[in-house]
């Protein structure tokens, strides 16, 4: 069986260990507490910036960390000069641009660039934002400042209110936050949830629970009276759970984020959610932190710029200082000894199971045969390897007993993940020579 | 009273001072004698060029001096990445960057963009050209190959040729000239004067005249057989005043102008104002120089490029190194010691007076309320903080006494200037209990 | 007789001598294994791209080459902000530019542009491609693959498949693999060969005769049986001449390129040709490399990149080092000592014989008389200066003896170079006081 190789570099919140997240968060403080240190790290390097989609703060906060390091930068800011628009393929152009740079920082329309352009870059390549899903580096700038702020994120109360459906920052920062331990309140806007099998996923990697909690506040903001919290098992155990929903009393931060309009969102009835001074009265938000990974609309007023809570333009400036960290682990990570990233398992892509049905997934793109990995220890899911959306697969076969099972079958829990082979239907299987084995 | 923050940087020719500008093109000639001297004085710097203009020659100008000083650059190159083409504010946008690097320069077509940048930026702003108002390094540049020339720039007469109601560098430039005390010919085309209030403000601060002059070439220019040259008073004390106007006997620089059609200017009948190579033959531009800050259109022949009067070429090519000199002083002043930049009277926000009458002022834009700043000895005249433009205020209150009175009266007078409160009605300065001083 | 200046720089592969080639071929060896070598030869240097159409990977190759030297870097990135687009000349562009930086590079959609540029900037000028004729640099890259796998390229044969018409690659490869003495065989899509013009002077001038070859393969290509093929009349001496056309039996490289739409060209009936992984079983293509200057369209398939006769991607990645040792040669000749460019004969602007017929010469948009040089020792031809376009001229006058013959006369071949007058008619001649000297 041949995987595809591992991808080296930085694509998504899945990368992100707890050891390495802390690790990380400490390094970003020495950073910030000797900021010459690292001055002179880079010496040498070249740095590419292609931003295939416009960007101007998250293009220049690489850049100006890659300067602080000593590092030079050549740039493609320019969407209209992207290889999509003159016809060619992320695959090409990352191919090029990896024997000019030694690493690319690739920002990208579709769902897994950043994943596909590092197979064939030969360098390492961090996800500058790729489509809807992964922005890792946003993430971790969002942590940043928590860690500033609390030293530990363990435990604490993260609302993450507005887009969660287009906004790839909410989803990298669910999943971070996961990653460490913190309860995460979902606010979508009407309309704007993201859709349960990330949710699901999320859960059922770390172990945690659902729960609804209650607040005029909420009210407010989503027009439902109650929203989802999941939150760490571990955390609720000496509690009685009650039916029904429980009253939220604490909010440590609010992540506000905007409407995702070049993604197509549209804000719905009862317009899009969003801070006002009066609310910031509320008792609820007496101590909570105001994120926003900016640029802001309407959903945070300008009034709030003085308010000692709101801390989305500290956040901003720690831009530079993360992604000098980010540098620094992947160019020269002898200097700054983190622990390594997961690496993602990267899908078999000799069985063939069927196109990637996320239609802006990359693999369409790039005429890709989109290789599915396996996740999950009970029912088993088949994610693509470079968008990570699921794939339907109500029958799995087993590559070696040749026989083929109802997906929901404990037999299938046995298989070993590299004979696992999904079908849509046991027609399709029996036509590969699987025998029906019952489940 | 709370007074705005002075703005750091250099936001517009009234910045500078005499002694300044003296130092100033010393600095400038000395970075000319020894160009390595300074190579590499902004080492580990950051410096960020930010255009929401189309510009090319004034960007890498100011770029290519930071390279000479050892300074990294950021870069936003394209106006359609901007801050104001996604619906960010100005002053968001400021802030960010002023996070990311240690000095910021930015072109925005808003009036006053730059000084509102300042005042949230944390770091050092130049402005590289805002709206019509002002180019203040194109100025230095302008001045540089003047003195360059001539040593002393006192007392030569510089005419002003074209578009000196929207080009935002005539305007800049009158200004210094009359800070060195120069004479200044006016030359504007048809339809393209400045208004009266630019060059009251002038007259009045730098005990100007206005002499009006006539000459041959004058009326093709113009199209009027006159034309308006302020001086300084002191320079004509030996003068029989006559009545009328006097000849043109002699123009020591000419300084063309393009039409500034991106700002909405058109030419009027008769056309645009330039030089022809038959023009240069006539007595009175024997030892003129022919200035133009570039890029040049029909005003100013190919024909002329091989005359040894012409300098705008070599004009064009001491931007670096004047930009050079402005880097120095704002990120190193212990390295070039030159005197204090004047510091902005920079208004009372407290005493809202009504919204700017600029419409392309940048307090449109960004919502904010414009602060007035007081000018003048006798007639006090109200200018926005932020554009400079004056606001017709007919009636002053005495914030102390409580007393309003007209405007034209010589008790206003003998307000001091933080008690000054301009108003538009009596009604509205007995709304806010100010009773009739009289006057 | 008043030359223009010979121009400074890299413009054209007619810059190129043999020594020159074998030199730097050598010199980019030698930094591929010592990369590090020439790591700070350009500390201090600032160079500026200028690119008038769009370009991405010419572009970042240049700039990561300077980096890699230690220059930094100033550019032009987006076609609308260039000069012609803000109605400058070129001209003025460049003397500004000049000005700025140590090098420029200039991509301009103009042919002749890059020597133009160079006849003002006071710098040297790398032509980063102008119009439809030349693109140095890129056939530097090109040379240097096949250098580095071949040693030695005298005697082999290249094909050069697709648009040779329009392709600025095409025409600058060709004429340097027969400066080094390689066989040319051409395989123009349908409708896509090159004027005979440039074909003449090439043989010309390297002494090559014109072969026909046929192969099955070459039938597919270009709908055509047989096709062309240039060699150096030295290789074939031992040879019999036969009638008619011989069989193709080798082939040692072939050079894909792709149909250049941007400059108006359009596929003809049949399709535009390529290579198919079916056609790389061909015998004939057993040990061929396969080249292309990328990016590609259709005829290069993906399934071809993992052959290992597929070398683009490695021409590619060769770019930068390529354009370091062109730096090198231009900024510190002293540190690479490579033989001399050939000085290109400038023309002499004094004869004005007619406006350049190449209607996308520089010389339109400049407002430029073209300089006609002289070329050939048999027939003289008169080549535009900038864009190397010949005129038709019937008629050629003796500066000296001011006589007037027959372009064909022997006696216009007795004419020493810088006497040669050229007419279009007989009666323009005798206009301009030149008598009919027969022939």
């Amino acid at each position: 069986m041949r995987l595809l190789p591992l991808t080296e570099g930085l694509h998504s919140a899945e990368a992100f260990s707890r050891p390495y997240l802390e690790s990380f968060l400490e390094l970003v403080r020495s950073i910030e507490r000797s900021p010459l240190r690292y001055a002179n790290a880079l010496d040498g390097y070249l740095i590419a910036t292609v931003f295939e989609e416009p960007s101007t703060r998250t293009r220049l906060s690489f850049e100006a960390a890659a300067h602080r390091l000593g590092a030079r930068v050549i740039s493609i800011s320019d969407p209209r000069s992207s290889s999509s628009v003159k016809g060619e393929t992320l695959s090409d152009a990352a191919r090029v641009m990896g024997g000019y740079a030694d690493l690319l920082v690739w920002r990208h329309p579709r769902d897994g660039a950043s994943r596909r352009a590092a197979q064939v870059a030969g360098v390492p390549v961090i996800n500058g934002g790729d489509g809807r899903l992964g922005h890792p580096t946003q993430t971790l700038v969002d942590l940043s400042i928590l860690h500033q702020k609390w030293g530990v994120i363990e435990g604490k109360t993260v609302g993450i209110l507005g887009d969660i459906q287009n906004g790839r920052t909410a989803r990298s920062l669910a999943w971070s936050l996961a990653v460490l331990g913190a309860r995460i309140l979902l606010l979508p806007g009407s309309g704007l949830d993201w859709e349960p099998g990330f949710e699901n996923r999320l859960m059922h990697r770390f172990a945690y629970r659902l729960k609804r909690v209650r607040h005029p506040l909420i009210q407010e903001w989503t027009g439902n009276p109650e929203a989802r919290m999941l939150e760490p098992k571990g955390l609720v155990q000496g509690e009685l759970f009650g039916v029904g929903t429980s009253a939220l009393h604490g909010l440590d931060a609010l992540y506000l984020t905007r409407l995702q309009e070049e993604r197509g969102a549209k804000a719905h009835r009862g317009g899009y959610p969003g801070i006002t001074v009066e609310q910031l009265k509320d008792p609820l938000l007496q101590d909570t932190l105001l994120l926003h990974p900016l640029p802001r609309r309407d959903e945070l007023p300008v009034a709030v710029d003085e308010d000692p809570r709101a801390l989305y333009f500290e956040q901003a400036n720690m831009g530079p200082r993360v992604r000098q960290a980010v540098f620094l682990s992947l160019l020269c990570p002898e200097k700054v000894d983190l622990p390594a990233l997961n690496p993602l398992p990267s899908g078999n892509p000799e069985h063939f199971l069927a196109p990637c049905p996320n239609k802006n997934c990359i693999t369409h793109a790039e005429g890709l045969r989109p290789p599915w990995r396996v996740e999950g220890k009970g029912k088993r899911i088949f994610l693509c390897s470079f968008c990570d959306v699921p794939l339907e697969a109500p029958y799995v076969g087993c590559l070696s007993s040749r026989k083929v099972h109802p997906a929901y079958s404990p037999l299938v829990q046995q298989i070993r993940p590299e004979n696992l082979v999904p079908f849509q239907t046991r027609d399709q299987a029996e036509k590969e020579d699987y025998s029906w084995g019952g489940g």
